[in-house]
């Protein structure tokens, strides 16, 4: 079989496309202004991101003033919760998340928990990683001021019933915040009609530049800075705007959504081709997260009695891309917590990969991929004393 | 006379290189991996990003692990006065600063006394802008735990006494954290002769692009992150690396360091000539800041009787792109906190014009800015109420 460079990681990260670069190479070379200057060099620079921020917040149904850049999904996550937090803390002291949140949401919740005064709810999700509207419910107290649940889940893709959540949060006239980072361009989003207080965005998982992101918060809500000082975005969030990177996020946004149904029907299909073609080939195979109401470039499967991370750097030398866990915790031995969240044991958990397709595969990167992944999942098997256990047993019984 | 573009608000932004953009492209085009993946995608990122820190790293005689990666300079200076005022409020809850400090460090620390139970001292600055150390000495309490003070000022060009402020600071056991955004390719900076415990820098002012930034921060110093989340920076800063952004920011630092000391006699000998034809040619002119202890390249001017805005629109119009404050507030009716600290009254620090200069500007720039400036004052006086008034009491003691 020949060797090919696969890129099945677009969960992780995307390529940027050429139109994106395109869109940021004049505020590299001669429009390079200080968007807060007064004299000409400044002002032509204030009114690109005029410009750009009222194109994401079309792309979402919002006003353009509710849109506030920072400098990615992560810094969105930490601006909502903390600002949240720190300003309404007269208000009450009680936030609620999922297991399933991303670090950026779990640990500033934890931070918050640990040092300042603040108590988190940490909501269960069912097997295919969903929140549950009873729990939610139940949770809710006097002292509740946010619910932070993400709308799509970065590992094995589980989408949350967002509109839900945030009548639920209405009625109980709690704020709630959505981590958007997967879902924006895989997912069609009107804020309006979400109902959603607080929304973070990144450039990078859709095919822009990384360094950029934005936090959407519907307008009178307060929020205490994380960075304090000159009076960018509204005085929500100092600093000299990354102005080629606002200019890549709003074409790599106007792109993304204005494609976005044949991009999902794309997606869907390979993705599905995939999944059914793991799971026919490869026995022993548990697809993680729902059948279907899951992202549409998502994949995540455990192959029992295999290591993640051995599968990874197997699929790495015949040139594939993908990933065990999220990028973020890369590195680290612990198993997923999103796969201990949906109840798989420890043992299985660390067999975990993610296959993330997007705009540039192709279907004979399907058929690739899983003849590769069928050999290097027998070869680790055949070398398992896990395997080999297993098959013994099996034996027996007959 | 001919109309220009002449570019003289270098102390805001700066043009990006050439050779900065193209060592970002290989990282906005093929090289698109997340330094997080342990794919070769990622990996090869991964690598990029390691010779970056390093060569920032070196340019200030810092090891690379000391080396934080932010959004710009005030994420930096933010990270690192919340961060350590959080992490070390058991010890302490005083900090001091001064009243001439960029609004990154001045409304992070307003925010941390009104909101979070800290208390701050505004050192006053002599009429040069510069610390008194007696003040600073006087200032240091048992429950002192950061000094911040800025390296050098944004408007008026005033240079800190940066090493007796550590050495201070050091004998108090005090940590003291430096804005050093401003100084970053204008001074020679070494981290370790110097003595601070920590340091923000910036991209977009040594003639890299914004939204990328720094902080030094020494060995075993403690810090609660702004942005929890993933593993990245040393779990000091989560988020996906603003990777073309870290690439630009190291080929910056490199060439605005390599030839630092040309860079420094070139623009001390336009700003000397900028700053005695404007103090020669037109009357009733006060420099701000000091004569000699000032960044290379700023000017800082007060032409009473009229205002900045008036002067500034002015320039504009014949193509000079000059600033009144910092960019950072324009758009401000206030005056300068700078200049009223430096004990200006009111009126005249209205009348206040930064021109500020760089590695693009020409001796020709010079003589075109001095003549199109003495018109414009000249004319704007003709039509100042406060001007007529002064000469006719000038008249009447002839």
């Amino acid at each position: 079989m020949e060797t090919r460079k696969i890129y099945m990681d677009y969960a992780a990260t995307t390529p940027i496309k050429k139109e994106v670069v395109e869109a940021m190479l004049p505020y590299l070379n001669e429009e390079f202004g200080n968007p807060s200057s007064v004299h000409s060099f400044g002002r032509s620079v204030k009114n690109a991101i005029t410009e750009a921020r009222a194109t994401i917040a079309k792309a979402i149904n919002a006003k353009p003033e509710d849109i506030f850049f920072t400098g990615g999904g992560s810094e969105a996550d930490n601006m909502a919760i903390k600002g949240i937090a720190f300003a309404y803390k007269d208000k009450g002291n009680h936030i609620i998340t999922s297991k399933i949140e991303h670090h950026a949401v779990l640990h500033a919740c934890e931070y918050l928990e640990k040092h300042h005064g603040f108590e988190v709810t940490y909501l269960d999700v069912d097997e295919y990683g969903i929140v549950k509207m009873e729990d939610l419910k139940n949770a809710i107290k006097d002292t509740t001021i946010l619910i932070t649940v993400m709308y799509a889940n970065n590992e094995i893709g589980s989408v949350q019933p967002i509109r839900e959540i945030a009548q639920i949060a209405k009625e109980k006239k709690v704020f709630f915040h959505t981590d958007a980072v997967q879902a924006l361009g895989n997912i069609e989003i009107d804020v309006q009609e979400l109902g959603v207080d607080l929304m973070a965005i990144t450039a990078h998982k859709i095919y822009g530049p990384k360094g950029i992101g934005a936090l959407y918060m519907r307008k009178g809500i307060k929020l205490h800075p994380l960075i304090h000082g000159g009076a960018q975005e509204r005085r929500k969030r100092a600093g000299t705007e990354n102005v080629a990177g606002i200019m890549a996020f709003a074409k790599a946004v106007e792109l993304a959504t204005s494609n976005i149904d044949e991009h999902i029907k794309k997606t869907t299909q390979l993705r599905d081709k995939l999944i059914n073609s793991v799971m026919e080939r490869i026995p022993h195979t548990i697809l993680n997260g729902h059948p279907t109401k899951r992202l549409s470039g998502n994949a995540n499967f455990c192959f029992k009695f295999i290591e993640g991370e051995a599968i990874l750097l197997s699929l790495d030398i015949v040139g594939i891309a993908g990933s065990s866990g999220s990028a973020c915790t890369s590195g680290s031995l612990d198993p997923s917590h999103v796969l201990m969240a949906i109840g798989l044991p420890h043992e299985i958990a660390h067999g975990s990969l993610r296959l993330s397709i997007g705009d540039m595969t192709r279907e004979e990167d399907i058929e690739y991929v899983v003849g590769h992944l069928e050999k290097i999942v027998e070869r680790l098997r055949g070398m398992s004393p896990l395997y080999d256990k297993f098959m013994k047993g099996e034996k027996a019984h007959v």
